[in-house]
């Protein structure tokens, strides 16, 4: 029997938010929930401990970098990544696909796998659905994802397709690879079809029917207006098995979370809460502000008042500000302390929200008043 | 009645090491003492709690670093720098003197005062014994030091001795001006005389019989040879009352505490522990390793077996070389933790050999196993 189970502990009358518990061999997630970026690791800045200070229920870690540098085979030398980087709760761990992606004319595509150059030193290396099973083995991620190909924005509908079937192909192939090495791991399936809504419907329908017992939906957020992504997934989620936890992939922002989550989406990853952070954007209820802004230089008090952040519990803003102008390094870390327990919070008070029936309002109450920022 | 009283609690037979305990309003400093420097109301990379957690009693910053930024007056309207940067322990601010010692050619001295260009963004500032006595009264830490003249290395003899006669004029100016603006602070007063042994002699006498609670030993540790600074103290040290507390400015390394111990020293501070340790130089029983090294990429152990710091407890030298070479902002803090935590446990030990008998074995002991770096 398998270690991973998902309940559904509530469903929202008016949208398809849903409440649940997602069952790991490191511990249990409620969701819906935010998942912090530790590309390389670690979480930029913070330690294990302050990620549990601010609620972290898991984190994402990405195969590609890893692979790279320290190397997968290392990493399993020391026991994997839980006990590598000194985090013991649950890891999901991303294919690659998407580094590989970015890396645009560095890497060249094929039937068997992609083709690409390192971007620390150049040296070339080749990555297939098999491969990547096996160095997400060595990781020993508690979840993990296979290898997609991420079709650009804007692409061609005979592209989208022929880079949806292709990942199809490549998911069938990572789910017998992944037998061979660790069947305790779970392998999530991952939905692609660019932007076109009825080739979202057809690898919801497809990759939904897959023995996977998590889909990550992936291809959104690489460039297109936020309406589109939003209007890709109200063809998408109803096409999704209901019993099965969904991730939306590299989303989002304060202000998507609380969207996404009325669409049916019930984990999320970003490396924008962490990084804005480190670039002095910092979030409060009534939207980004950043940190550098004169107007905090004299303001005795926290930087939201009533957060219960390490950072607002225990400084000012002006002292933020004052770390933030003379560049000293205590600032990104408290910067990202406080926007991680910022996105935390709003996915535990999400969850709070379909339990008790008032996700609707909550909605509408947050989206209101949060203010969020140009990007 | 004062509210800083210094009890020595052994003193060495063989050399001129003593233990002691230096009460102030912010709680009991237990000497021979490292302090950590915190130049901008921060030590670079750890919070308060975690340089409690390295054994730190009391940090050292810098007046002419808070007078530019964020300013003293602003640091005053939040009630000091002890609650401005969350640390609760004793505070020592160094005069600013040294800073503007070392600007070279945009500084103008007179007996008035000093007049220099601002780093930041070259504005005229001028500083006088008084101005200096105000400034640290708004920053509301525990001892001040007074604005002093540091003579260059080489200094000719006439030079250094003018430079000392007009610091010893500024010292009596600070001890009236302090009187008028906060005298529940400790001032220290401040020894010089360059390379002159006459000269330091006489300083520590004129100093030493002035009203201080304290003394600071300043003018060393800026080029000369290791040898030479020790020499100077030979000669320093026994003018110096015995019943004050003494305090080594800008000293240092390890291994120039167990040298500074045996030499009648109480206090050091110095940046070099944090700053090597953010360039990959991490101390261990054997002497200063680069945690660059490539014989570290594969060590599954701590940096070093037995320190009882956060990171040999729960990270790998590997993991450690990884966040180093990938340039993890975590890095920067776990060397920082390890190296601040073996100076404090240092000092700890060197204190347990004085109040046991055998500060002699103990420093020969330890000079003989650790390997310095070669600067
Ligand atoms: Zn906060
Ligand atoms: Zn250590």
């Amino acid at each position: 029997m398998s270690s991973f189970t998902f309940t559904i502990e509530a469903e929202c009358s008016e949208s398809w938010a849903r409440a649940g518990t997602f069952q790991t061999p490191h511990g249990a997630i409620q969701t819906p929930i935010f998942m912090p970026v530790g590309t390389q690791a670690t979480v930029k800045s913070v330690s294990p401990e302050e990620l549990r200070s601010v609620g972290a229920q898991i984190i994402l870690s990405n195969t590609y970098h890893l692979m790279l540098r320290p190397g997968s085979e290392l990493i399993s030398s020391f026991g994997g990544l839980h006990s590598f980087m000194h985090w013991d709760g649950p890891i999901l761990t991303d294919s690659g696909g998407f580094q590989v992606w970015s890396l645009g004319h560095l890497r060249k595509l094929s039937e068997e796998g992609v083709l690409f150059k390192s971007h620390l030193d150049g040296s070339p290396q080749f990555m297939t659905p098999e491969s990547v099973m096996r160095i997400e083995a060595e990781l020993g991620s508690d979840i993990i994802l296979p290898l997609d190909i991420c079709a650009p924005y804007p692409c061609a509908p005979k592209e989208a397709k022929e880079a949806m079937e292709r990942t199809h192909r490549w998911e069938e192939r990572a789910l017998v690879a992944k037998e061979r090495y660790r069947p305790d791991q779970a392998l999530f399936g991952i939905v692609q079809g660019a932007f076109e809504p009825e080739l979202r419907q057809e690898s919801a329908r497809v990759i939904g029917n897959m023995p996977f017992p998590g889909l990550s939906i992936g291809g959104l957020s690489v460039g297109e207006p936020k309406a589109q992504m939003w209007e890709m997934l109200r063809h998408t989620t109803p096409a999704l098995p209901r019993e099965k936890p969904r991730h939306l992939l590299g989303v989002g922002s304060p202000e998507d979370l609380v969207e996404g989550v009325g669409l049916g989406m019930d984990m999320f990853d970003c490396v924008l809460p962490t990084r804005v952070a480190r670039h002095g954007g910092l979030f409060t209820r009534d939207g980004r502000v950043s940190i550098k802004s004169a107007r905090f230089k004299t303001i005795p008090g926290p930087l939201e008042e009533g957060c219960d952040c390490y950072t607002c519990r225990n400084y000012s803003a002006a002292y933020l500000h004052h770390l933030y102008r003379a560049e000293e390094q205590l600032y990104y870390r408290l910067g990202t302390i406080h926007n991680l327990r910022f996105m935390l919070r709003l996915a535990a008070d999400l969850r709070a929200s379909i339990l008790d029936g008032t996700y609707p309002t909550f909605r509408e109450a947050f989206l209101k008043r949060y203010q969020p920022a140009s990007e």
